[in-house]
């Protein structure tokens, strides 16, 4: 129901009336992009173009006040393994004329829970990864707004992970032809599903091959979390690890460096992810497709953002590799 | 002028009138944080509380839309230098109740061009770090939003910096010390102010020293960037270089090492920034303090957008050390 007279040129004052807002917030909307919030500047461009409203100057017609956003939310932004991440939902971003901001919860759960909530406001759709907030949590900010959840299966909600199932056997079979008989686990934080699902797999590949398996730690996800655990695998006797994440992996080598162990001739070590880290001390370790799980859960927020598309319920998982370098060998005393 | 009777009970009618606003707009600054711009809602609380305005539900008082926001622009998130960056931003944001927002610019000036015009609308200050972009676009920049520059010097605007020469002249005079004679100098990207400012200090330290200097590059500031350069040392028969930074540091040692060449037997290496790549292969570095140049370049930035600060030609010039590892040693032949 346009309330113009035909033939009269249309002003803001009409699109105003026609909208509910103030006059000076329609002419905001026009000049100063960015001053006039995403949904109502939407409702004045949409009223504006129906009503056949045109600016004065030409130079400024109708540009939306500010491109879409989505945030994606790590664990911790200084792990190498959000590089990929982040540079795969950049490309997504890009490529739909999106603005991608990164966040970072610090290993958190309450830090992650109060940088949510101060990114809400300002954000049309979310990637959360690595969450370690609860099911519940996670589908309470569904209902926010669109919520894609990257590396953890969340049942209802969208989500993106690598085959670490897969994966994980890979690197089973790989220490198994190499002699190995039980096969350690350095596990990270216990609120990561990523976690669990790997020892998981590790105990299914071991039952599944007669190996035995053992678990060591928990430690931080970080160098000096697996160097501490160095001391432990030497006491246990463990001949092959494989770790939690690159991290984890690399600081366990480090460690068994320093306590004179030789890696591999000693024990086997092999991590997860093919981060820089893992190519720079030559670690053994599954690849995971991080560039196109980032790509792959921004490209799905955002087209919840502009189709409203819903897939609640589907998951993708993508494929891994294991990448063999120096840090696995022939278990001691197998040859 | 406030308009309302006195014993009234104000209204958000009465709010709406006052600010020049509609009603709803009103209404949704007290109820639905994030759905009005920070300008308006700012001034819907500032006349809500002259007036006496009081919310029905005691839950919903007179809250800020959302908390402010600054936005930290790097030349590339997948660095490992900006880890300590980021860390001291977010020290700096989380202790002032800001939300820090990082943005990548990807290593092209044309993309941080792009990236800066989407987040200005979001953001309440900007720290720009290594950025590309021409000295006079940044201070138009700084006419539009509080900025702090980061890791680079633009006159009349606030610079937070390592002390690139008293880095580059300590690891010099390490490599003196050595025995070596010749000084290579591995540059990176062109439009770099750090690159400029290390490859100066090089020259003026080779000259106070009486070493000759060498240019090498330049070439990407990544590892492959680096390990491209390895074939030229050689060639022109260096026995020490001084990276652009860690990454091309490593990226040189890896390089040289596959072309069968000792590090340090043969060429000494030592690059800059201290990183975790640099810890993990032993290089020789200047370290900068990274956590203290995002604290304070965040803290600046804060100061600047609560306190109104201006503070236009304050510059921080923070101290820096070297880190001496295993990739350096005795020029060849010289003991």
């Amino acid at each position: 129901m346009p309330t113009t007279t035909p033939g009269r040129r249309v002003t803001i004052y009409d699109v105003a009336r026609e909208v509910g807002v103030n006059p000076s917030t329609v002419s905001r909307a026009f000049a100063r992009p960015g001053r006039v919030s995403s949904a109502t500047a939407r409702r004045i461009h949409e009223v504006a173009e129906r009503l056949g409203y045109r600016t004065q100057e030409p130079h400024r017609v109708a540009v939306p006040t500010r491109s879409r956003v989505i945030a994606l939310a790590v664990s911790d932004i200084t792990n190498p393994f959000y590089f990929g991440i982040i540079r795969g939902a950049e490309r997504a971003a890009h490529d739909n004329d999106f603005t991608l901001m990164v966040a970072d919860a610090r290993e958190s759960a309450e830090e992650e829970r109060r940088m949510l909530a101060r990114h809400l406001p300002l954000v049309d759709g979310l990637v959360v990864t690595s969450s370690r907030l609860s099911d519940t949590e996670l589908r309470g900010l569904s209902r926010r707004l669109p919520l894609v959840v990257l590396n953890r299966r969340v049942p209802g909600l969208p989500c993106v992970h690598p085959d670490n199932a897969r994966g994980v056997r890979r690197a089973v079979e790989h220490l198994g032809e190499l002699g190995h008989t039980r096969i350690g686990y350095l596990a990270g934080p216990e609120a990561s599903w990523a976690d669990g699902s790997r020892w998981r797999a590790v105990r299914e590949a071991c039952l599944e091959l007669s190996l035995t398996d053992a678990r060591v730690g928990p430690v931080p996800p970080t160098l000096a979390g697996g160097r501490s655990a160095a001391k432990d695998v030497v006491a246990r006797g463990l001949t092959a690890v494989i770790g939690y994440n690159d991290m984890v992996a690399v600081g366990l080598l480090k460690g068994l460096t320093e306590l004179g162990v030789d890696v591999p001739g000693q024990v086997s070590v092999v991590g997860f992810d093919n981060t820089l880290p893992a190519e720079l001390v030559g670690l053994t370790t599954v690849a995971t497709p991080v560039t196109l799980l980032g790509e792959t859960a921004g490209r799905h927020v955002i087209s919840m953002v502009t189709a409203h598309v819903e897939a609640r319920e589907r998951v993708s998982i993508l494929p891994v590799e294991l990448v063999v370098r120096s840090s696995t060998g022939p278990a001691p005393g197998s040859r």
